[in-house]
Order: structure tokens, then C-alpha cells, then sequence
């Protein structure tokens, strides 16, 4: 712990997750003031038909 | 905010997504009283193998 | 399951609590078509000061 | 990870946790066949008033 | 409730699960002193790419 | 969309919220390429109880 969860769009390369990862991580490493090993991150790809903003279908949205 | 997340079987049709989205959007917006364009609604599909109720594989079970 | 998680305001009423648990439960049962005792529903209450919006923390922007 | 979040009832005691926390995460360090210092586990404890069951308000089921 | 989210590794066997399931809802339910029947285990797969500990992305850790 | 949940120590003061929320939004906004009015942060506060590491309650690790 901490354990921080990001619910995102699917379809992301390996290289966008990768960088999530290390800034998300170093990012709370700091403001929380705790060793960097203590974070764990997952990454969640939601596809845009399962997704509602403001009452809509994300995928009828774009 | 708000955020809710459906937890539910996969395999549903976008049809269904789509009238999920839209009347628990509604729905939450109605008795919190609170903008529709503030609410958001995450769908995840889970198979039945990864689901356990009462202590059984779902899968098992049907 | 299903499992309907939703992630709202800090201080609603036992009765708001109440009209959500009963409708979205009923909706999401007629939708899913699936009998509603079925169904669970957890309401999460979360304080202004831990919501960000857009960026802003949400007790900053009321 | 990997993580373990346990929605449960509110007010339980810290031993109760503790005895959790304990299990569960040897439970699933065994079956994984993973170390156990990779298992983290979250208790969240939910007063009956924002449960529902079956389309029913917990703390008005008991 | 309770309901028990169980974010583990991807690939996993029907097996596996099952016993996770199994042993896990039987864990909790003896230590909450509450009815198998109230349990629900939901078993999430990550892809190794999508998950970081201590800040590096799990794939590349490997 | 996308929603970040960040499960961390409770205890935590406004200013490190307002600090997480706003420097975890951006830099995902910014790996995402997406505008940060649709960033979603949920912070959401642990008792060292409540939390266990390695099969240890974190309260009883300090």
C-alpha cells in the first residue's frame, strides 16, 4: 500500500502504461513521503461501449 | 464524481451497455439531485469462471 | 453478483441511500434480466477535500 | 499485487482484521504460488445503511 | 456483502480459481462468523504490462 | 474517464490531497493526451488496521 488504480481507455501501447507506471509512482512517492517500493499500480483499459460520461456511451460520444 | 462501477457478467450486448449507462446515469442523478454530467459509469464484464458466489464458481453452478 | 459500487458525496441521508439502493438495484435487474436479490450495492461516501474533478479538488471548487 | 479488497461489514474488531489479513493473504499466496510479501490486502468496512442486498437496505433487513 | 475483489495475476487456470474462490469465501466467512451464501469473490486478471511494483512496470521486471 | 483511485494512509492533510489530486491528474492527462477536465481522483483513506502487507497488519509493522 498505496495501491492506486487507474481506470482508463483501452487500446494504450505497452510503452504509454510503462510511463504511467513510473510517473504516476514517483508522483505519489513524493507527496506521500514513502519509499517508492511501497506503490503498487493498476492499470485498467475500459472499451469506450462500457464507459458512461454524463449519462452517454462513450462510443456514441466520438 | 459520482462514479459507479457495474460489476457484472460478460458477454452483454452494446444495447444493453448503452440502457445501463443511461438509467443508472439517470436514476443516480435523480436522487442525489445532481447534474447528469457529473456522473460517470464504468461496466466491467467478468467471465463466470472468475466469479464466486456462496463459495462456488459461478460457472459451476449453471 | 452483480456488484454495483457507487462512488458518491459524504453526508446523504439514510432515505437517499435507501431510494439508491432500491432503484438501481431494480434497474439494473430488469436491464440485466437477472432476479434482483442477485444484485449488491455499496455506497461509498467520499468528503469533498478527497475528490478531484477535472484537476481541482472538489472542496475548492464549491 | 497482487491486491485484495475485502468489502465487509463496518465495526469489527482489530484482531478480526488481523486474522484477515493473515489468512487471506496465505490463502492466496499458496494458491497463486506466489511470495507472500507481493499479497496486500484492503479492509473496508461499510455501515449497514449504504449495503444493499437483493435490492434491500442491509441495516433494514436486520 | 461481504464482497471480496481479488486483483491477481492474468492466465490463471478455471482450477485455480475455483479453489480461490472456494478457500478464500470460506476463510472470510468463518472469520466474519457470517454465512458462506453472503460471500461474493470477484477475480481480476492483469496483464503483467498493465501492473507496477515499487514503480516499474511488472512485465520488465521479469 | 478516465478515474484514478488512490488507496493510501488515512490521516492525510487537505493540502497533500489538493497536492496528489492535482500533480496526478496532470501527469496523467499528459500520458494519456487527454484533457484534464475529464480526470476523475478518488482518495481514499486506510487505517494501518485495515491494511495488511505481506500477510502483516500494517499497524502492527510500525
Amino acid at each position: 500500500m498505496p495501491v492506486i488504480t487507474i481506470e482508463g481507455p483501452a487500446g494504450i501501447s505497452k510503452e504509454v502504461k510503462k510511463e504511467l507506471i513510473e510517473k504516476v509512482s514517483q508522483t505519489a512517492a513524493d507527496i506521500y513521503n514513502m519509499p517508492i517500493n511501497t506503490i503498487n499500480v493498476l492499470i485498467i483499459e475500459n472499451e469506450a461501449d462500457n464507459v458512461g460520461v454524463g449519462g452517454k456511451q462513450l462510443s456514441e460520444i466520438k
